[in-house]
């Protein structure tokens, strides 16, 4: 088919039902399925449908913060550029990264440790619901997760996709068993995408997109 | 480990390290392979190893256009995040996302396309050396190859990574038959964070940073 002939709008609605053809038999969750196939959607790996993994709990936690005007904490500034903006702000809410904020790199090259640790701690002040978007940093769930022992943060919900080789599988690991609600890319694959997309999936639902 | 007792700056280096490992056997060619391990770094999805594609001269004319000070026009805001920009300027580039411009919207709604099609027409009227990065749309690469046939755009580098479901294979395998030095990732997968981890790669190179 030309490409002219497609509507922009009908791009997405037939990539869905092409992830929804090819997951095939599969029954999914429907309260998990829009946010696994945007995330197929974003990544076009099917792998996703058997690692993303969610707390009892995730979903209406998410949306419940999302309702209420939750910040949002990435660790990455690609994530909160891949967050839509307009459909969180309809809802009070609001996107933050501080891996470029001064006192967060100061701290972190005086202490040794990655930036993304340091801007969870920056995270542990802000007041009101509060959802954690690591897709990224393992060192961001790590220290995380050492904050929620102390007591110094209880996010509402964690969505913990970092990607990569050191640290990342053990990150999830522990985030998992954390009791805090959560979604989680478990494995080794993840990312600022996938992080932006899981949000995302939760702001379209709540605001009746199709998908 | 622990993770206090690992650097910062050691996880990038292992990471490398496993994934190096990891390609075991494989012979990379040596000027593609820090661009195939910082892509695979990014995602952690080894397919990358064998989908990635270089046109002969691509990873020449990249870094001869990054070193001119080359424009890099993305079709993501994602995209635009993720290029380092400290190592972009140093060499007198910069990048540009025209998706959210008014004028870019206002055509797209007008003729019936993506607004990414309609920002390669913008990026057609850049001068000095450019290269396109597309992370998400297939219609951007689609508008892209017929500018190029109307002579009215000759990119020094086309970055061709979208992701998806529709038009997004043969997207990619129009570009490969246009003559205009390429890298693309073959198949459905891709997207912004490899777009921009394949700029980032070539500029790391070329600041000889070890990966």
């Amino acid at each position: 088919m030309d490409w002219h002939e497609l509507a922009p709008m009908d791009i997405e609605k037939r990539s869905f039902e092409i992830i929804t053809r090819e997951l095939g038999g599969r029954t999914l969750d429907p309260e998990r399925a829009p946010i696994i196939k945007r995330v197929i959607h974003t990544t076009a790996d099917l792998d996703y449908a058997d690692t993303l993994y969610f707390s009892e709990d995730a979903v209406k936690a998410g949306k419940a913060a999302l309702l209420a005007g939750a910040s949002i904490v990435t660790d990455t500034r690609m994530a909160e550029a891949g967050i839509n903006k307009t459909a969180l702000s309809k809802l009070g809410g609001a996107v933050y990264c501080f891996m470029s904020d001064q006192d967060v790199a100061g701290e972190a090259k005086a202490r040794g440790i990655t930036r993304a640790a340091v801007s969870m701690e920056k995270a542990a002040v802000l007041t009101g619901p509060l959802i954690i978007a690591a897709g990224n940093a393992p060192t961001a769930l790590l220290r995380l997760n050492e904050l929620i022992w102390e007591g110094r943060i209880k996010p509402d919900l964690i969505v913990g996709v970092p990607v990569g080789f050191v640290n990342v599988v053990e990150s999830k690991e522990i985030i998992k068993a954390s009791g805090i609600p959560c979604i989680l890319s478990l494995g080794r694959k993840g990312g600022s995408n996938v992080a932006a997309a899981i949000i995302n999936a939760l702001l379209y639902t709540l605001h009746d997109r199709e998908q």
